[in-house]
């Protein structure tokens, strides 16, 4: 039955229009082509559709809305303001302006009711099915209250990026009927013409990854967008992708073109297009009263719709556990298992599996997945069934071999209020860089876990050794970089990650190592970021090491006292959170005044000189890695305990006494 | 017509499939099952269509054969080693040694004969959509003799990966006829059945990215297989996927399970499998005389085959161009454009596009693109056509918003005798980063082109905005990166990128900055990497800055001079060049015994304590940006001549005399 749009709507859509257009004119840049051509689509979402209450943006029960096409922001920032939220129309006056709430590109905890950080394309409908994901498996576990629905806007590049592809065969093939996604078919990108590079049948590639495709041919023409929504939420075991056919910079003289994509086009044109739309282009930011009152009424409603979800998640038997996941903490004294020396060697990975396991009961949110590399990883506890279409309440996700897919959905899962964690070869960190990166841009506790962290993994050589990604994360702000040396350090980091609201990335080993003493070694001091495990209080060297080449130091510190050299092993697992440490602290575990030093790590130098000082050396690797037995690679690339105390003999020669 | 294969093609198979066993079992890892499955698939490939001559791996005449499933390179190894190229029977032996010729993945430029260097999923057969454009727009410009053909085997794991998606929606707008993709269709992945995660209808994919499809219901019926390819061969508008349905693992007890995807089985296992491939367990590395000369029948074909293209190459017209293009070398004296201090300032990125534009006569075989941001990379020279399907000479590529396909595509281009470039926003390096990645590890000279290379880009913002970036490519082995200060060095960084055999990053600015004068600056020693810009021949302090910044350092350089304090600005284009140099250039341009010493650059601090000494300061940016307009967002950021002058002055204070 369609549903009639009136005048006062057209009026609603037109000010989200000009709203959108004085906001680009003001900051002379930025996108107005998409607000302008996709703002009858979000209208008819936000009033007819969007479950939410612009009071309370947080709350858990609400609908999520994610403008993939972050460019065209200025269409959700004016939605924002119209319907309620604390975002003033000065912010939109300010937009794109140093401090303001309206930045070029949509920013999760920066602006109230952006629910993920969008503008990278496709990581916006890439990480929405981690939000869909996350509504189906809590709604299955917890019950209805949770069932939320996520509705997204995604442009032409969203659907080029491979992430896409990635993320929406998972969605496919996991049935997410509560995902829908509004496709802005504006035949337009920057370059020009879709035709120039974009001419595959998107809805028959969507069809052939299982979802439901349906097509309006007029963005204007509400009463289809508004149908379409309709028949898309009636499809319950398909996502639901619906192309709308509309017209980029729709009302502007560049309507239709790649001029109106992006950039101020100047008063003239300004004043034109507004006229065209029926505005005064005498006045700016005008907000019609009608058409604040229609987007003001999401107020009313979404007070009652929240009221009524608070009541009945109030009776809800596990109110209290629903109660602390979504305020983002943790249950306290957290139990993580501990290893003994006496255990034989093992890989950190291992440990980590084993942590993992630990957790599974103490942490109900713990979610996770591997990247088609679950044995290898270690992240599927034994108890963990699958989540699956016939099984939502699986604990544990079969990514494919789709890493950067993995990347976003994790992130969505993790906006959702999950704890999830995804895992695949450390050496892939870069198939998934752009979400692990908008996971420390957002400072969400997505957790990532990277093994064969090192050559040390050995025959698979060079093309799955990983020598820069280190220094990669490092180099990446808000990121927790821990890299255990052990199965205890292993815990520790677990803890760390679990424990902080920033994410972490664990590089872990492949090949086993030794596990450190705990009475003799304060490995618990892990969590400082670095702490001496070993050595005299009076060293003449220090031995600064992380993750299996802790034991390459403790190996050469032997040798070294056994040629009368007095040293220290420092071990270093995270850089971010030993510099967080009072000063005082990290001058205690490396003294200022001892200039000989040697740094090993089994990666790039670039960033050890920070440690290494100018008396210092430092074992690293910065070549590409080999095809042979991990042993064999490690020793014939210099990572051996003689090396390292050679090493250290030639930096004290050079630093003869500390001073 | 179909046409027969007899019992000699069929031992030829298995004795493909027992030298892989062998060879994993000796080395206890590896992968035996894709071998022991896509054994058939390869021998229809390698002995009825493959045009190739092993005698010479480098004749630019050849069909190229990608496996793309790099995991399963024992069959590559087997087949290159039976059909006669310089790979010994003794090298299939130290498979996955320290040393060897056979790495557990392919590496080009490592053994004979492999094309490309795989193993991260999805490179591969992106890599062969470049090849294919090569192909096609080399035929076009010089003739049928360069009209040559691109064989894939690619897996499940290829078909998932975003990247693919990418190049193959790439490769079907381009209606890439030469492109024939065999799809080991084995319905298995590490985790399991591919049921867990990928069930989305491959084909039908394909087909709505343009693509011929077929299927061979059984990878063992070769006169399937054969007629599937010949069917494929016809279809010359449109690049061809062939599902073939195999089993992994073919002829062992573990056959279509995951078991047999990797690792040795055992001796125990290994005899089983022999002995049902009608092998003798007792024998190893076993090669029947018959098997042998079948595949041996290509080094007289390819002689052949290679001795008419000579030939005709030799009659060509442009013989000599030709020539030298497929030897890798440059023409002589390259006539790079100069810039006067008189110009209005220039963005790098506007100079770079000068460049190119000078370039594109002198180079013929230059070709490059955007993704989809052409008018911002300034990648295209006005007098340069589109490649497209209608427009095969065009050098220009439209890729879409797909930096990782156009990465991958790049690589295949460059490594088809093209120098090639790709332009992106430096920040969206992430998206393309293993395809970066394995133009250094291949170590070939693809140019990546990124610009908007700092927050110095301003209003899009933190999403936008690179940080770990220049962290990233530096501690990548084998990359060059160049961040030039002004037009003058953007020619300066070309001429690099051109001049030198491995990648070649060049960070660009989006803002204009000056032109340094050449009368009064060195500029053209940007070649070494670093050079003294400006300054006092006995400096109390140094200035070390990069791309933009280096005018924030003359600018304290100048206030420095009315505050009395002597002081040296050194341009640090690029730390891999100044690294190359001898100690004393080095000990020149930053003395050692000046420890007063100040390094800016708009990215993360991370590494650059290698030039900032113990006494020395970083001004860098630890944080991710913000959206304002540029000058603003560098101003409140800290890149300003003040803020490095207090700088200087601070750290001279604690280093009082250069000692």
């Amino acid at each position: 039955m369609p549903r009639p749009f009136d005048e006062i709507d057209l009026l609603a859509v037109n000010t989200v229009r000009t709203l959108s257009l004085d906001a680009v004119e003001q900051a002379k840049s930025g996108h107005p082509g998409l607000p302008l051509g996709a703002a009858p689509m979000a209208h008819v979402l936000w009033t007819r559709h969007l479950r939410h209450n612009p009071a309370d943006p947080s709350w858990p029960g609400r609908d999520r809305f994610v403008l993939s096409a972050g460019h065209g922001c200025m269409l959700l920032y004016s939605l924002l303001h119209l319907t309620g939220y604390d975002l003033s129309l000065d912010e939109l006056r300010r937009f794109r302006q140093w401090g303001s709430l309206t930045p070029g590109h949509p920013e999760y905890g920066h602006t109230p009711g952006v629910e993920t950080t969008t503008g990278p394309l496709g990581q916006g409908l890439s990480t929405s099915v981690g939000m869909a994901v996350a509504a189906t498996h809590l709604a299955a576990r917890y019950g209805d209250e949770l069932a939320t629905r996520v509705f997204v806007i995604a442009s032409d590049g969203d659907l080029m990026e491979g992430v896409s592809n990635e993320a929406c065969s998972l969605a496919g093939h996991q049935e997410l009927g509560n995902l829908i996604v509004l496709y802005d078919d504006n035949t337009v990108t920057i370059d020009g013409h879709t035709d120039l590079a974009f001419t595959e049948d998107r809805a028959g590639r969507f069809a052939a990854l299982g979802w439901h495709t349906s097509t309006v041919e007029d963005g204007n023409d509400m009463v289809a967008v508004d149908a379409a929504i309709e028949d898309a939420l009636a499809v319950s075991d398909r996502p639901s992708l619906i192309s709308v056919k509309t017209i980029i910079g729709f009302g502007s003289r560049d309507a239709g073109t790649s001029r109106a994509h992006s950039d101020a086009r100047g008063p003239e044109q300004q004043a034109e297009t507004k006229r065209a739309l029926g505005f005064d282009p005498e006045h700016f930011f005008v907000i019609p009263q009608p058409a604040l009152e229609r987007y003001r009424e999401a107020l009313a409603r979404g007070a009652e719709q929240q009221a009524e979800w608070e009541a009945r998640l109030d009776a809800h038997p596990q109110a209290a556990e629903l109660r602390r996941i979504f305020s983002g903490s943790m249950p306290e004294d957290l139990e993580l298992p501990s290893f003994s020396p006496d255990d034989k060697p093992m890989a950190t990975r291992t440990a980590s599996g084993a942590v993992i396991a630990a957790l599974a009961d103490q942490v109900p949110e713990l979610v996770g997945g591997s990247a088609d590399l679950t044995p290898s990883n270690n992240t599927k506890p034994k108890e963990w069934t699958d989540f699956q279409p016939g099984a939502r309440t699986g604990r544990y996700m079969h990514y494919g071999v789709r890493e950067h897919g993995m990347g976003a959905v994790t992130n969505g899962l993790t906006l959702s209020g999950l704890r999830a964690y995804g895992g695949t070869f450390f050496n892939f960190l870069d198939y998934m860089k752009p979400a692990v990166r908008l996971s420390a841009l957002m400072n969400i506790p997505s957790v990532w876990v990277f093994t064969h962290d090192s050559v040390g993994l050995g025959e698979d050589g060079p093309t799955h050794q990983p020598i820069e990604q280190l220094a990669t994360l490092r180099a990446t702000p808000n990121m927790t970089v821990f890299r255990p040396a052990d199965p205890n350090e292993t815990a520790v980091g677990w803890r760390v990650a679990l424990e902080r609201r920033n994410p972490t990335a664990l590089a872990l080993t492949r090949q086993a190592v030794g596990t450190l003493d705990p009475e003799r070694h304060p490995v618990a001091d892990a969590a400082r970021g670095g702490y001496v495990l070993e050595g005299d209080d009076d060293p003449q060297v220090l031995l600064i090491a992380t993750g299996s080449e802790v034991h390459v130091a403790l190996g050469a510190r032997a040798l070294l006292a056994e040629r009368g050299v007095r040293s220290r092993v420092v071990s270093l697992p995270s850089f971010e959170l030993f510099e967080e440490q009072p000063q005082s602290y990290r001058d205690e575990v490396i003294p200022p005044h001892v200039h000989a030093r040697v740094c090993v790590e089994a990666g790039a130098s670039l960033g050890w000189e920070r440690y290494a000082g100018d008396g210092g050396a430092i074992v690293a690797l910065d070549r590409f890695g080999a095809s042979a037995p991990g042993a064999t690679v490690l020793a014939n690339l210099g990572f051996t305990p003689e090396r390292v105390a050679d090493e250290a003999q030639r930096v004290l020669t050079e630093n003869p006494e500390p001073v």
